[in-house]
């Protein structure tokens, strides 16, 4: 990563973090546990992907930050809220989420499924809310409800939840990732992309990036819970073959499984390849995805 | 209620139906678990008071019923996915919901989390879509995400948990409500009357309707509690006092709670008279929202 896209990209996940707080219910208002859990959730931690990549889409075709902070806020609650509810005993039972207790163990399980349906609903609010025209709000509204919902991530979660313990072909695989992690990527890139005005090749274009970028990131997710160990994850390392799920390392093993994360790298280079703009952060967010040690 | 009105409101309620069957995944589409789990929350059962008031107030209006059932799904979507986490063994442990299993007993605790995830998403996506001028989609997604986020039901939920075993007066059992329950039955009134372009006065009266309907509902809840037993309610009666809850007969007697309701079905046929328009619809829910036998 040049110095110079660091720089950048840490100014822009501090303002991703002063606009959460600032679209976040105050921790003093009632019901103040439900607040205080949305904002645990939500807040002083996480790599900030999403939100990064709403950024740098939108401002590589010339969007102003402005137009980009609503989007930005928007898919990061969804992402928060979807952990909030996979951490839960029912579901991946996690007591450690970066580096810090989930919120059904710094709270309660009430409260935790409370916070996640909040933080769901909040996010279409601050949407509808955004500095844009309606009909661009429409189709940012329609394009993360899609996403978060069956069709996407919801869906793959499910598919994920009664894969446990049975084989699933890479094939499978794939379409699992595709819409439990990639659908949320997908969507902050053309989040992005939708706020500054793009067109249909321009969209297409960033799909395939996504797309890519989606693998990328799973797969090397796929690899730390093999790779690193708990206090550098910043939750439970090893839990993905405790627990028997079914994994890209599982599906192609570590020497395969790493040269498929270099093929999604060079893919979504290519996709960049062909936009007439500068994408400098998007190629450096890229890379942080597949180069992450967390 | 006439035999006129109560034919226009079962037709409609037949009408609710079969768009929630259409927007809704089908059964056999991958992944089936959790579509099956969001169709069972949905379908085949509940009285439809939300959907019917989206219809009510925007046919009142004058609106075509292809411009309210956009509004009407997404209401009783939003709803249904409230009952489903609501009943979770976290939160109220119901094994019965309209005479049938909850969700997590008829599958499990996991797929309930994520059907009514997946079902709150349905609601925006179906209302981004809806064939209505993005202004129009724009205002009525601020109103719903709002009224089922921390500001409404969420949060009138998350104080409801937090007062079990604690004493509420009267004030702040309606505050709770307010937003529990009301916030949700006033969304439905103004998605109705937003679809049919109402005008700021007649939003005004709708919404006095909407409030006293959502306190006269909420009344006759805590009343048939304590009147009902649980095969007429299709749901376990009696749970409120059991778990020692807040409730209107507890803050205010039996007869108290009774004059309570009358006088809010005073209260909606004073908002309806202030509207120059055809309010019997209107009027016949506000009276079945009283007069209901579960």
């Amino acid at each position: 990563m040049s110095a110079e896209s660091g720089a950048r990209l840490r100014a822009l996940s501090e303002r991703a973090e002063a606009r959460l707080d600032a679209v976040l219910p105050a921790a003093d208002d009632t019901p103040e546990r439900l607040h205080q859990a949305m904002r645990h959730a939500v807040l002083g931690g996480g790599k900030r992907l999403r939100p990064l990549l709403v950024y740098a889409a939108g401002s590589a075709l010339g969007a102003e930050l402005d137009r980009l902070d609503a989007g930005a806020c928007a898919v990061e609650l969804i992402h928060a809220y979807s952990l909030v509810h996979d951490d839960l005993p029912a579901m991946d039972d996690d007591d450690l989420r970066r580096g810090r207790p989930t919120v059904h163990v710094a709270f309660d399980e009430a409260t935790a499924i409370l916070a996640g349906d909040a933080l769901q609903s909040l996010a279409y609010s601050v949407l509808a809310g955004a500095p844009l025209p309606a009909e661009v709000r429409v189709s940012m509204l329609a394009c993360l409800a899609e996403s978060a919902g069956a069709p996407g991530m919801c869906g793959g979660q499910a598919i994920d939840v009664e894969a446990v313990g049975r084989e699933l072909d890479l094939a499978a695989l794939k379409a699992m990732h595709a819409r439990k992690t990639g659908a949320l990527i997908r969507a902050a890139v053309r989040l992005g992309a939708l706020a500054a005005g793009a067109g249909p090749q321009r969209l297409g274009h960033l799909d395939h990036y996504a797309s890519a970028l989606g693998l990328a990131f799973q797969i090397k997710d796929d690899l730390l819970d093999v790779e690193s160990d708990s206090a550098t994850l910043g939750k439970t390392a090893g839990k993905d073959a405790a627990a028997n799920k079914p994994t890209y390392v599982a599906a192609l093993g570590l020497d395969g499984a790493r040269r498929a994360l270099d093929a999604e790298l060079q893919s979504l280079h290519r996709a960049l390849s062909r936009l007439d703009c500068d994408t400098s952060l998007l190629a450096t967010l890229g890379e942080m995805a597949a180069q992450r040690s967390h």
